[in-house]
């Protein structure tokens, strides 16, 4: 049986985490929930936070028959992965440990720099696994980011501006903090979108970590781990190409309210058409 | 007695509004609603935003007992303004219509130009306001304008080289539906901390309005008119100079959720502190 991989995001930028997922699990079939009535998370209080990713965790469940969630919201990966591990009868993954295992396995230094939303930021839950992986790291919000890339402005000479301006103050403090940074993790699930822009504008020999392609590494092992038996369904590479997504892969996309954004700009982060988001009632 | 008026918004961006109502105020008190547990309206439906709006005048109204209400909020004033006069027993005034107004007494040529958050654009709320004057209005989205100011990247050379484009692209398709436009409408709470940038950027024989002072302006002829009897009270020169605040006027700020940026940004919005911010509970 093809087995059905739920994701959760409290919009629509986890759909580069579903983009990595597809490539890897090309004959998975995926249940995408934006809680866009209730976005941002970012701005609500933890209890709140983790009450709305429960209900929307228990939609992909119950409803969407999903036998594997990844969470592919920072806030929610920061502030409710346990609340929702608690909620549902599956496997559940956040986007935040995957990145700091790929920094600590591309860091020599130890020293790594995240940037990401304000939200995630305060959170510090990037540094917490970090530290918990010894590794020092230096978080930086960037909150222009997400708006430059709704804009649409993924190779604009502004966009390159505020990534230089963003990353020479992350640089200036880390050196001013002793650190050596080797590694610099995208904690955001809209910043795949600017890796190529950012990678050229990091310093020499920085390492970037997309966090939607570390997620979807730990997802594939998680998923092999649990369904041993049926493995070969889900090795990447038993079907088709990773990258090269021959298989007519089973998405359905599923929003809280208004689609109008979603469906606009979701393919962009998708990698292919969204085609109709179904919109459902959490609160009914 | 000193009248009570409410200010109304999703977040702290009507503090610009509340703002010019306390320069033209003073001796008033003041109970400030930001519904930050479920910001942005914008992505919301109709209904949904007309529930939150009712349920936020009617805190004002029965718990601040405020006597007036300015909805300083362009998404709830386009959406909502009925549904909240139905709602309340005391006049409501939106930000648009006195916008429209502003531009209908500022414009020889009669078109107009309006730049807003993508919401209020979709909304086409000032173009219809507009169009009821005799103006011909053409809309634009300018999102990342909003996310620039919370940033802190008021006199930034990156916000100049942003507002540049936008005008341009603005301007570019004005020429292109023959408008010949004189006057621009800054239709977003956040603009007026970016309004002598837009100005100097400007095309030369363009006059800005700042919808937060339209809107205080006609606040103060509403509650003027309904409060005849004791009109003196609320003349804006009766007490103090225009701009020059002398007398501590009494203002309450209340948020829905996590207060942090309200705290942190809002006194820029306000051009005074905005001190400690109460949180209420409107689902309870």
């Amino acid at each position: 049986m093809t087995p059905t991989i739920g994701v959760f995001d409290s919009g629509f930028g986890g759909l580069t985490v579903l983009r990595a997922l597809v490539r890897r699990l090309p004959q998975a079939r995926f249940a995408f929930l934006g809680d866009t009535a209730r976005l941002p998370y970012g701005s609500k209080s933890r209890r709140t936070i983790a009450r709305y990713a429960v209900q929307s965790a228990q939609f992909l469940v119950r409803e969407q028959r999903a036998e594997f969630l990844v969470i592919a919201c920072n806030t929610a990966s920061a502030l409710a992965l346990e609340a929702i591990q608690e909620a549902v009868p599956v496997p559940v993954l956040g986007v935040i440990q995957p990145g700091a295992h790929s920094a600590r396995a591309a860091s020599r230094s130890g020293d790594v720099l995240v940037i990401a939303t304000d939200a995630t930021v305060h959170s510090h839950a990037y540094a917490a696994a970090c530290h918990a992986l010894n590794l020092r790291a230096l978080e930086k919000a960037c909150p222009l980011l997400v708006p430059l890339v709704e804009e649409g402005w993924i190779a604009h000479p502004v966009t390159e501006q505020v990534i230089r301006i963003y990353l020479d103050e992350l640089t200036t403090d880390a050196a001013a903090q002793g650190f050596c940074p080797d590694t610099l993790v995208l904690g955001c699930t809209h910043y795949p979108l600017l890796r190529s822009l950012i990678e050229r504008l990091s310093p020499a020999g920085i390492a970037v970590i997309d966090s939607a392609e570390s997620t979807a590494d730990a997802a594939v092992q998680l998923i092999n781990g649990v369904r041993k038996p049926r493995r070969s369904m889900l090795d990447p590479f038993s079907g088709s190409k990773v990258g090269e997504n021959t298989v007519q892969t089973e998405i359905r996309c599923f929003a809280t309210d208004s689609v109008e954004k979603f469906e606009r700009l979701g393919s962009r982060f998708l990698g292919r058409p969204v085609g109709k988001v179904e919109i459902i009632d959490l609160d009914g």
